[in-house]
């Protein structure tokens, strides 16, 4: 990850890596959550996929938050990779914090370092179209707004939050004003979003000054600034700071009173994203199986028979998975625990997860 | 197993350990067939619980026929349940050789013992029932007939061979004359057998002396009649002879021909019985799971945590298998293999075996 020609000057890379990825059990656990898993057949984590999608931009200016929990199994996943620094939180208190002990931390090197921070468990098919777009957000985020990449839907998706277009950014290529954030909406609202065209994804992708995003955070969240600033400014206070800090999402944060403010830049962007958040996500991400059509396979494609069966496999247990005559059947083998299901009811893994937690199963989750 | 009250005077039950149920795969499997698994969850193999369910006929009298490769195993299932006597087939040869290799052997003890042949790997619900109906059977024996029981079909099978029922047999109780002994018919058939009640299910239980079983074989296959009889006299020459012995079943080496004669009576039978030669088999003779309304479980049920699922779950690899919202699934966990398919496609799990091994995975199977 040495630096190459097309770096963006004074640009660090954030990577929050964070979240259980529950809708994925019982291929992804709290003790080995989503972002440390192989989950496209690229022979590499989800992790090492978003280090090497923002080397070329970033070089070494890279930045990995993670939870104590997992300090260990990231550190042995970017070996090799790089000089990426890690920052660790002494326990999850949601993406606000977690981006703005990184923005905190380099605010102190220079408040105008331009930070891009980008989800550990995303999948982004387009690399260099992800590139074009983060160019043109670093360079609108030099002016001191705060700018989000937005996802051109492509369903009306009712499982992520959506950002309303405004009028054309000044000075920007294709960046637009983002009017609002808003919630994850029903069907319907999900498709009149879809026919109008005035609405983007949220894939939590935020690029700002380091100084810019501790700013609007001391204008909505005083304490909680300070805290992230006073933890910069002396990092052997963090484990007696972090504590006192409260759980809060960025959009909450931040970016919401922001765009109503008319501070927040969008640029949409169309490069192949997914949020791999449930098994139907993951089988859209996988390649179909050569020899066994309309099945998906994860991991060793040998191990896995298929007959007259569609959907997506994942052979992680070490044995040889053979599906006969089942349409649309979700398989996902650990070595621990198999899971069962179809397409249509991936949503509801996690409330299996929620069930054996609450009855004491917590070892299998 | 010592001897009741009721036991058979000079009845002798005799076994035939064989067959890899190939349907029941991955459950079962050549190198660990049906009959040494426990598949009713009574905590017994099949063997076992059919050496139970004869212990009170035949006391100590108990012959089990099994080839070497399960000499072992068989040996091990058989501890401690009583002095069975264990005869090794060299290779498999089919039923004929197997039962007549047991009857040659009885035969020179005293040719009027009485034998029961029973397979080792069937269900039978309701033992008291099956007493009277081989009780039945070896008095009809005694008199020199070659005696089966019929089981009354309760669907149109097609998937069993059938006995046509003729008059009543000349001082039997239920007894019939056997007329014929059909193949596996086609639906429309299986239905009008059903329909007129004229047919019963050939469950392979024959019951005769075993000097007449040994004189109603040499008339029709001499050479493998005198070959039996030859090993029984000398064990020492059974690995020499044993591979010039042809492959036959029961029914075609004696029982069609001696019924085309009238020889053959049937014991109309109905005591639940299931050979357990599918998964569908396997799910109706299982308890439906009290935590889990519509899944039948087999293994440790606290392996098996089902949601909005209906079916048939072996949780015998160790791990748990969660189903959620899958309708009339099958899921067989093994150490090396899963196989999920559906009730309806259970026939053709024998397919899947078979193209195993012609692909050369038969480490499989």
């Amino acid at each position: 990850m040495s630096g190459g020609a097309d770096q963006l000057p004074g640009f660090h890379a954030v990577i929050p890596a964070g979240g259980s990825g529950t809708r994925l059990w019982p291929l992804s656990r709290r003790s080995s959550p989503k972002f440390l898993h192989d989950l496209t057949g690229s022979g590499r984590s989800l992790l090492q996929d978003t280090v090497h999608r923002l080397g070329p931009l970033c070089g070494d200016r890279l930045m990995v938050v993670t939870g104590s929990l997992h300090e260990e199994a990231v550190r042995d996943s970017l070996t090799g990779l790089g000089g990426a620094e890690l920052l660790v939180e002494p326990s999850p208190r949601d993406s606000m914090p977690a981006i703005g002990l990184a923005a905190a931390t380099l605010e102190r090197r220079d408040p105008d370092i331009v930070l891009g921070s980008f989800a550990a468990d995303h999948v982004i098919r387009d690399t260099a179209t992800f590139h074009d777009c983060v160019r043109e957000a670093v360079a609108v985020a030099r002016d001191g707004a705060l700018v989000t990449l937005g996802i051109t839907p492509t369903y009306p998706a009712t499982g992520y939050g959506y950002i309303r277009l405004g009028q054309p950014w000044p000075g920007g290529a294709r960046a637009r004003r983002a009017e609002a954030f808003v919630e994850k909406p029903q069907l319907e609202t999900a498709q009149s979003y879809l026919s109008e065209g005035n609405h983007l994804w949220n894939a939590g992708m935020f690029v700002v000054r380091a100084g810019v995003l501790l700013d609007l955070l001391a204008q909505q969240h005083p304490s909680l600034a300070a805290g992230l600033r006073q933890i910069a400014a002396r990092p052997d206070r963090l484990e007696q700071i972090w504590p006192t800090l409260p759980r809060l999402a960025i959009e909450h944060a931040v970016a919401e009173p922001a765009a109503a403010h008319g501070k927040v830049a969008v640029v949409p962007a169309e490069f192949g994203w997914d949020d791999v958040g449930d098994f139907a996500s993951l089988a859209a991400v996988l390649q179909e199986s050569v020899d066994h059509p309309g099945m998906r396979v994860l991991g060793p494609h040998g191990l896995v028979i298929s007959r007259d069966s569609t959907g997506v496999v994942s052979a992680g247990g070490g044995r040889t998975v053979v599906t006969l005559g089942v349409p649309d059947v979700v398989v996902i083998d650990t070595p621990d625990v198999i899971l069962v299901t179809t397409r249509e009811r991936v949503q509801d893994v996690k409330s299996v997860v929620e069930s054996l937690r609450r009855g004491g199963r917590e070892d299998l989750t």
